[in-house]
Parts: C-alpha cells; structure tokens; sequence
C-alpha cells in the first residue's frame, strides 16, 4: 500500500500559502492505519528499547498501539502545564517565540533505550526538544520513528546530531 | 488486575484542593495498558460499530489502540482550531465561561455507528458535546467508554440521556 497516497493535503492549513498534510485520513482507513502500526513495529522490533514516548497530540495514536504490540512503557511529552506529576521540560523554537513542552520526572530512568514517536518531521523543533527531555532523565534516545518526513526543512539533518536512527514510512516535499 | 490501583493519584492538579486521577501511571506500566485495552474490547466487541472516535488528548491513547484491534475507523475529536479539514463543532461550559471540540465532516457518515473514547468521565460535559458533533453528522452514539469513572458529578446520569450504554471500566470517588 502506497501510504502517502492515505495522506491527503489541505491547502492553506495552518495558513495561506502552506499545505497541510493530515493524516487523520489514514486514521479513517483500518487498512492504513494497521499498515502504518506494522512497518513501525518492523523498523523497531529488533532494537533494544524500554520507552515508547509519544509527543503531543497526534503522537499518541500511533505511539500507544506501538508501545502495547511491544509490550513497552508508554510515556507521554506534551505541552506545557498538561501533566500532572513532577515533570521536567525543555523549549523550542516557534515562527514567533518559543513554546515549552514537558514530560513527567518518572517516565524515563537512568540508563533506559527510548523511541521518539511523532506523526510528521518537518523542521525537528519538537522532536529535538524531547530528546533533551529524555537526556536529562539519563535515557537514550535510540531511535525516532514518524509517518511521514517532509523533506528540505533541515529536520532529520538536526536529529541526527543526537540519534543516529531516523525512520520515516514516507517522504514528501514541502509544496509551498 | 485492580486497574484502580494502577492509576496514581496527583493532589492539588490541576488547582488546589483536586486530587486528579493520572492515567500516565496505567500507559507506564504495559500489563496495565494491555488490560485495559482488552477489557474495553472486550465489553465492545459484540456491537455493531463502525466509528471509534477519541477524545483529544488522552482518549488518543485508548481509543487508536481499541480501532486498530477492532479494524475501525478512528475519528478525532480536538480542541478547536486543530483539525485541517472541514469541521463541525460543538461547545460545552467550563467553571468558567465555554469551550468547543471539533471533528471533520467526514468522519463519521449518516447512519453509522459510534463510540466514543476517553479516559476519564467527571462531569461528561465535553463527551456531551461530542455527541452532539455524532449527531450533527448524522451518526448514532451508540456506547461511551472511559477507564476510570468519577462517581456523584453527574457524568454518567447527563450521558445516559442519549447513549443507552456508558462503560466505565474502574469508579471511583472524587477526593475533595
């Protein structure tokens, strides 16, 4: 199945002049969607991990069903103020200031394998933020697994400063 | 397993004086999550479903799982201004003031069948309001399903109105 066919894209979404690529189109389609969770889990079956993490929002749909098939722990990065427990937190860089995204002080130990779980990489920001989070709890981020991967944006050329293992399911161009 | 023990509780989150229920503690530990996706399929499985919608954000967690499993169409419910596509909303009340959740047009289709996904029901006033986007959409609630259940706040009284079948998979009572 040619997934990137199950992405559709919305023109000028967030704004004029960008087009969006929205995967809850592949969350409309069971086929899709298992074809997705599959090949993630393929990409990821044979490596040495404790942590799945998944970043807020559209993270948590494909991270969560990752993390039961590999009976791994499942934690949760989101944004600022959203997590109960103690958390620590690390902040990236928007088009206009900077956002800071959190994680709980307890999701990560001392010496533990973690994958980074998004549905797209575009720039990175979020992403390389998140490995920071994992750094300071001691872990290592092994691997970061998305759908998609826009390409041109720089995004998988700053993540691999830090983790050696990006993996995309497909890669489009920006269309600008 | 005591699923109720498994979900830690946080004091004085998200204001003084609230003991909340944190289901991080459940995604954390992988017999847990597994758990409590089986028991939610378990008590789906005999229905006649076509749509698995989640809640944003922690219903994500549950309900993509749950889809997957059951090779269903997962649908997004998200805080508006989130989805890219052309959406229908509706709003519910906060202590103060209102809030709305949006889900695409083309989620759930005239006739089908719908069940709706989180992980908490408190007062049910945005599960409510997500009903009203199924019905908007021609849909039929026709079960809502959460892991935990906060007892005398009215959630399951305001949604048995319209949905027939509210399952909870733990109760308990808020601590205030």
């Amino acid at each position: 199945m040619d997934l990137l066919k199950a992405i559709r894209t919305i023109p000028n979404f967030p704004k004029e002049g960008i087009e969006f690529f929205d995967i809850t189109s592949v969350l409309k389609d069971p086929e899709a969607f298992k074809e997705t969770i599959d090949r993630m889990y393929e990409a990821l079956k044979d490596k040495d991990i404790d942590v799945i993490a998944a970043l807020e929002a559209r993270g948590f749909v494909f991270a969560a069903p990752l993390a039961l098939k590999m009976g791994k722990s499942l934690a949760l990065i989101r944004k600022k103020g959203k997590l109960p427990g103690e958390t620590i937190s690390a902040s990236y860089s928007l088009e206009y200031g900077s956002a800071e995204i959190e994680m709980h002080t307890d999701s990560v130990e001392k010496g533990q394998n973690v994958v980074l779980i998004d549905d797209l990489l575009a720039t990175g920001g979020t992403v390389n933020a998140a490995m920071e989070l994992v750094e300071k709890s001691g872990g290592n981020t092994v691997a970061c697994a998305f759908l998609i991967e826009l390409l041109g944006l720089g995004g998988r050329e700053l993540l691999e400063k830090k983790c050696s293992e990006i993996i995309s399911l497909v890669t489009a161009k920006e269309n600008i």
